[in-house]
């Protein structure tokens, strides 16, 4: 029986199978790799998950079992829909894993699922109801649940940053070089250049 | 002094400042918002940092501290080069935390700031100029630490999702009914389709 640790269950914030698993795939790209956790900013995982689907509580494993993080800037999300991954380590290569579709499958039955269509939140599910599917994902062995292939001529280079920064000259607050605008003969931010408006839907 | 779990510091990867700052501003967030961990998907973080720039760590922090997180499509960048986030927690508001510059002015002439703009990674800094910064963070009182600000009308509306899904015609694989793209008659995936071309730089 595959094991992970307890505290990435309390960073996740519930018990669910798809974190294990994320976890689980992340470990089989490290050994593939022959790399351990990245302790700065060595690994890049491309994710091939996007948002407005369930399952995207893989890439909190990957994280968990990694340290290739979303505060590091190592993990993207591809927005695929699907559940798999690129792991890219610089001298190492790169290997993509994808979540077998008969293992899907075989998981789809699952009472866990069926409460989860039926609008029940993962914190709500029995906890029996869990840590039964969740011992399904551990108990299965690597062959049973990905398909894994070695990219032989990826690449990426991460970009290059600076620790350069000012105050932008509208509301005073620091701003890191690459997102100062200008604006009305003035160097300020996204926000107070309301250029901010032309990137996001989200109010400010 | 103020304590965070040492598992996060495992999550992490390295022992630096801003991973500890990130706790400590969403900690904030959910006593101004009167709210717990996010067991399922309740809030939703904002994040005014981007890439090329250092102190992304605070949102390794702020997962840790609310499991608001990127696999559970909780946590998204906004990109606008600022050490400051606003937490949204549906019928409970938002607000907006900023570091102080002058906070940050505090703490640039330290060892750990000077080794890393020679290029010194975070794991690689002597462990006593680390955990003394560690605790500069850790010792200062919240006031000294981040402007506060209640947002009354922000609000935000996440994108519906949907467990459906099909395989793709081409590869086999599963794909999200959001992600499938038609071309020659056939319903694929993104990067059979070809179209994930024009999405992203990167090599598939």
């Amino acid at each position: 029986m595959f094991e992970i640790p307890d505290w990435t269950f309390e960073f996740h914030g519930h018990r669910c199978p798809f974190m294990p698993l994320g976890y689980r795939m992340a470990t089989v790209a490290l050994q593939k790799l022959g790399v351990g956790r990245s302790k700065n900013h060595e690994m890049h995982i491309f994710s091939e998950m996007g948002i407005g689907h369930p399952q995207g509580c893989l890439q909190d494993g990957m994280q968990c079992a990694t340290s290739a993080t979303f505060g590091k800037n190592m993990i993207d999300k591809l927005f695929y829909g699907k559940v798999a991954a690129t792991f890219f380590y610089p001298g190492k290569g790169a290997v993509r894993l994808v979540l077998k579709a008969d293992f899907a499958d075989k998981m789809a039955p699952h009472e866990f699922f069926k409460l989860r269509k039926q609008g029940v939140e993962p914190a709500d599910v029995p906890a029996e109801v869990a840590n039964d599917i969740i011992n399904v994902v551990l108990a299965a062995n690597d062959e049973e649940l990905f398909d894994v292939r070695m990219l032989s001529d990826f690449t990426y280079q991460p970009v290059k940053g600076s620790f350069d920064k000012a105050r932008c000259e509208e509301c005073g607050e620091y701003v890191f070089e690459r997102y100062l605008r200008y604006k009305n003969g003035k160097v300020v931010c996204l926000p107070c250049s309301e250029y901010a408006k032309d990137m996001h839907a989200v109010p400010a």
